[in-house]
């Protein structure tokens, strides 16, 4: 296969590395499988989690991951030059060749980014809105945190306005699945909640860690559950856990669950220590 | 953002090409559209019907094409390099930075791809299965032809025997939709008939133009109407109209309107001119 690049206008020159990429799998069809990482002081606490995700979409996808041992050492010395932030690692399917049919022993065409550590959040709370784009359910791709991404982009591309941080999405049911890029925990009758993600969604690290810590349950939540839950939060393993000061109409002012949910996470993971300026309730 | 990449075990030294697309949106999200078309003597005779669909689904999606002129002038110098076989090209969103929220005023990133014209078809015709992974509804993004295409990958990987030469997918409604990459026509009541592509599913161009050609209709086929129509066919833009000789345990004899449909494409487009050895009923 032969193949030409172009940026904008700007026409890129010829080059094996680019002819990899460009010919390869990601690029073509977003398959591939990839992690959004917390750096802080050179590590990531939630390696272990991040990796354990990694594979299990890898596996989903037979995808080959690079050797354990390669893939560690890379991310360790890139890590050395980007101590504090986000890091991306993303491994897409190898070969390319035309066609749907993969190869299932290709190399894997893998990249580590790195960008600089999110803003702090908004003082009192993220607000919301609710999305028009629905999640489709497919069982094959839920919960792994695959390249097929545009779902998350249209919902996320139906507002623009600063003032809303972030997005609710709903199923082709109804029922709430998440926000563009964090999973959704609601508190009812005193109890932790969050939708399960067997039909669409992705099983967030940092949704497995509050899961965990906090027993919640897995339950479909309405969007009437949602708007009369006594508190809600959005997690991920960028910003951790953040409390939902509005959603639309409704308001929720600060809920002692949350502030204790956050402290849980700041002892646990070095990143989402709370700022001692701020008060919680 | 800073980047570094791999293909297997090998190192790619950085370079600002491989950064523009390792940072950008298609290898990350599948954020783009594609279009594989047919190459004869130096020209594609279906361009416009591409340069349609591309439009519909960058429209669809908000991604800014190339400019018109410096498109078709990079396509026909490469078609002056490449002048029989496949052709593709892909436009992916530009501008990268983390998280999904796309910035509608990037340059795209695209690329043209060049590989040999398939092989001839079987004789006698498509042997094809069932595929049991099922397209899920998604209206947003159906009918164009996106970059996210984990569901054809899943299908397309669920054989390797030679002897197959394609699958046919339903939907999770148990509607038949399309092959893994060609569109399907059945023949029943002395009609030719295909599944809307409103839900999921591609508008192929060869499906436009077979819609066209013979006034055929849409409609929602199960199971049991394609195993019991008086005939099949796959199209796509590559390889044209062709002739079904076995679902399963299905078999079809060859049909004087699946002749007539390949004579009548033939005229059409040069590409698909029928072997004179070939005898046709």
């Amino acid at each position: 296969m032969s193949a030409r690049l172009f940026v904008g206008d700007a026409r890129v020159e010829d080059a094996a590395t680019d002819a990899a990429l460009v010919e390869g799998r990601g690029f073509a069809y977003g398959d591939g499988v990839f992690e959004t990482m917390r750096a802080i002081g050179g590590s990531i606490p939630w390696w272990p989690g991040h990796r354990a995700r990694l594979a299990l979409g890898a596996a989903r996808l037979r995808i080959p991951l690079p050797a354990s041992e390669r893939m560690e050492t890379e991310l360790h010395d890139w890590l050395s030059l980007h101590r504090d932030g986000v890091i991306k690692l993303i491994v897409a399917r190898g070969g390319g060749g035309r066609g749907y049919r993969p190869a299932f022993d290709a190399p894997p065409v893998w990249a580590l980014l790195a960008s600089a550590a999110p803003l702090p959040r908004r003082p009192g709370g993220l607000v919301l809105r609710w999305c028009e784009t629905r999640l489709a359910h497919q069982p094959l791709l839920a919960g792994i945190k695959h390249g097929n991404r545009l779902e998350q982009i249209l919902a996320r591309a139906e507002w623009s306005d600063p003032g809303i941080d972030e997005g609710l999405m709903r199923d082709t049911d109804d029922h709430v699945v998440a926000a563009t890029a964090a999973n959704l925990f609601v508190r009812t009758e005193g109890r932790w909640w969050t939708p399960p993600v067997d039909r669409c969604g992705i099983a967030g690290v940092c949704r497995s860690w509050t899961l965990r810590a906090f027993a919640a349950g897995e339950r479909r939540l309405t969007v009437a559950a949602v708007e009369s839950a006594e508190a809600l939060v959005l997690c991920n393993a960028v910003r951790g856990i953040l409390p939902v000061a509005r959603l639309g109409d409704r308001t929720w002012a600060p809920h002692p669950a949350v502030a204790d949910a956050r402290r849980r996470l700041a002892a646990a993971h070095p990143a989402f220590a709370i700022d001692p300026n701020e008060d919680l309730p």
